[in-house]
């Protein structure tokens, strides 16, 4: 039998891609949010590519590990795993860290290399990357509106700023959105725009009144048939998370992280009939044992940068089939690498129930040579290609890169940018 | 991109493979073991193979669904997998039966499409199995010595006589045992022969004491560095299981279901350092979550026929490695098809600390063109070729079909074998 073919390039760049000044839990999103393209190229030049949250210390645990990589077959994801844990440890529930976001290395890390692998896989055997977790489930996957409290601006060059000419959603994406009436216009926008059947809300940017009223007024603007969830990014103390969510059963479809830790969401889902989301309390296989001791959620939203790749999410679907949870998915500011992987993942996995995140609709930057994604009716269609069906636009790479070498960022502070505008604003783990 | 191939042939072959007269807690193995051979081919003649244990009301389910699989893409198993759940319904726990074996329809029926399915993508892709799941953790797959209390004989057309010129192990494993000088003779014979570096004896034969004077005659005659392991099939009630438990606390590496049912299984597990193995108790995805709630076990004993094939066991090891549980594996008897899938998954799991079981040095058939597998220290070299890495040999297919003509049988029953020697004998799922 052929002896496989082996990694003989890992190329790491760091690059910037405008993002709007998004409000959340902790802060505003920066004019540009950071992601790390890695292409792997085999010793017969097949590449394969894949696309992660980006820090300088990911960017230098990458560089750290080439020389373990360089020479792997890439068919042996596990051995690569095995290497990668060996050298950095395991991570830690408290290396996630207490923002929206998660902190972790090693999964970072084994993500970006295994999705990379089986993009490489998929193209040397003919497959989409879908076909190499068994296969497509369905032929598209859906998605849901993503509302943000924001500024008026577009991010990256136009930062706080408007461009004059765009229209539709372009323009749309630009307008503030700090009210209840600014939400349902953002909403309508976003989904005459991308179809979305569902709809969530970024919350814990005000105090829950003003958030619940938010989604009381989608709610009277979209009608009953319109799945709405709110998300307060684990700030509302329990008894906040309790009144209001009583105050909204029947109108959410689910109520994500509402308060922070797996004991105090299990007492909020006690008193709820609404289920419970998160991507905040139950973020790594080490607090699934306590998650169905405690019962603190109904809805898993994994997230392959997060949870170690695509076969690690598949494991976590079967976890949560068994555990009778259901399984979406979180999404921070990405590109349309992380969305083809989103997609083939999306497809293979079992009762699927509810539409998936995405920040897609914010980004305007496109780093494949397709150029960006098209959503139909919410939804997006599995790519036909061999592995994730997307290549690498290398021009349009360096100029993300120029513009992360550029804006001077090292990694995501959402606190620091929030105090470019409230000078004394601070993050607190619980507000209200 | 090209197009997938599809499943053009699907041929089901019962046959009956000569077993010896091996006791255990359902009575006595027939002269035969039934096992069925499934070969799927594609309309591009690529040929792949699964072998799994055989009644006629599996056969006549495969029958059944034959039509539901021809046309079927083999890389889209998820696809196979709803269509046999939609059509045959899941299993139920209760559906197992009180048997040492499994007589679940649904995970069976698709144990056997997706082994033969992901030899055939092995084979179109070029790469063994164990790629197919991230790849090998390890070049070789440990197994432990299985010893059987047993009457005089071979099995087959030799049952209950002996083959006066047989020599080494298949002399040995003709005669019988039926006391702890017989058993650590059948030890000593076919760890010299396999080169074993752990022992199992099956139990729930006679009554414990019996059995555990075997276990300490097998750590007298092998001293304290063979890890041994006693299976009283789940006949002990809770007292016997804590009382002898507690005896061999320190002498074996894992007690293996000395009683039935979780609950009790974890009275015992309270009651004793001493690890506990299961594949009576906890033998299906539905029944994890009480294996979790009341900690009835340490080890699952996994097998691809019943957990519904290889990446399913790969979900079952996330499982495992999320609830602080080991993985090894359960076998019934069987030939090398079996325990080619077995070797392959073996390889792929992390966390390996348990050899796993086999009953194949107790059989002499084979229906794979290389002939009979060899081990060395106890071990099986994971197969090169692509796919699962054996062929089927067709005549010896057609030979042992016609044994399965022959003997009669339907399903495995031993307790009416059993009453051929003891007519008044009767099964009890508690006995001791």
């Amino acid at each position: 039998m052929k002896k496989g073919p082996c990694i003989k390039e890992f190329n790491i760049t760091p690059i910037a891609i405008t993002d709007p000044p998004l409000l959340n839990a902790a802060g505003l999103h920066a004019p540009y949010a950071l992601r790390i393209v890695v292409e792997l190229v085999t010793d017969d030049n097949i590449s394969g590519i894949s696309e992660i949250p980006g820090t300088v210390e990911i960017e230098q645990a990458l560089h750290e590990c080439k020389h373990l990589i360089i020479g792997q077959d890439p068919f042996q994801t596990n051995k690569i795993n095995d290497i990668l844990t060996a050298y950095f440890g395991t991570d830690s529930s408290a290396d996630r860290g207490l923002f929206p976001w998660d902190s972790r290395k090693l999964v970072h890390i084994f993500s970006a290399l295994e999705v990379a692998c089986l993009d490489i896989v998929g193209k040397i055997v003919n497959r989409p990357v879908v076909d190499l977790l068994g296969g497509k489930r369905r032929e598209r996957v859906p998605f849901a509106a993503y509302l943000f409290y924001k500024y008026e601006g577009a991010g990256g060059e136009l930062a706080f700023d408007t461009d004059p000419n765009a229209t539709g959603w372009a323009a749309a994406r630009q307008k503030s959105a700090l009210n209840p009436d600014e939400i349902v216009k953002q909403a309508k926008a976003m989904c005459k725009e991308f179809g979305f059947q569902s709809i969530k809300l970024k919350g814990g940017v005000f105090e829950p009144r003003q958030e619940v009223d938010a989604i009381l007024a989608l709610r009277e603007a979209f009608g009953e048939t319109m799945p709405l969830r709110l998300d307060p990014n684990a700030l509302w103390t329990v008894e906040t998370s309790i009144k209001y969510g009583l105050e909204m059963e029947g109108i959410l479809e689910y109520l994500e992280d509402p308060c922070r830790g797996q004991e105090n969401m299990a007492l909020v889902r006690k008193a709820l009939r609404t289920p419970l989301a998160t991507n905040m309390c139950t973020t790594s296989f080490s607090d699934i044992p306590n998650s169905v001791k405690v019962g603190s959620e109904d809805i898993i939203l994994s997230d392959h940068h997060f949870w170690g790749g695509l076969r690690e999410s598949m494991n976590l679907t079967g976890i949560c089939q068994t555990f009778g949870r259901d399984l979406s998915m979180h999404s921070n500011s990405h590109l349309g690498i992380s969305l083809a992987a989103m997609v083939h993942l999306g497809a293979a996995i079992p009762n699927f129930r509810y539409a998936l995140d995405t920040h897609y609709p914010w980004q305007s930057d496109e780093v494949i040579t397709q150029g960006r994604f098209t959503f139909e009716e919410g939804s997006v269609a599995v790519p036909e290609g061999p592995g994730l069906g997307v290549e690498l636009d290398k021009a349009a790479l360096a100029k993300l890169h120029q513009n992360y070498l550029a804006c001077g960022l090292t990694k995501r502070d959402d606190q620091v940018e929030m105090r470019k505008v409230i000078p004394d604003w601070e993050f607190k783990q619980t507000r209200w």
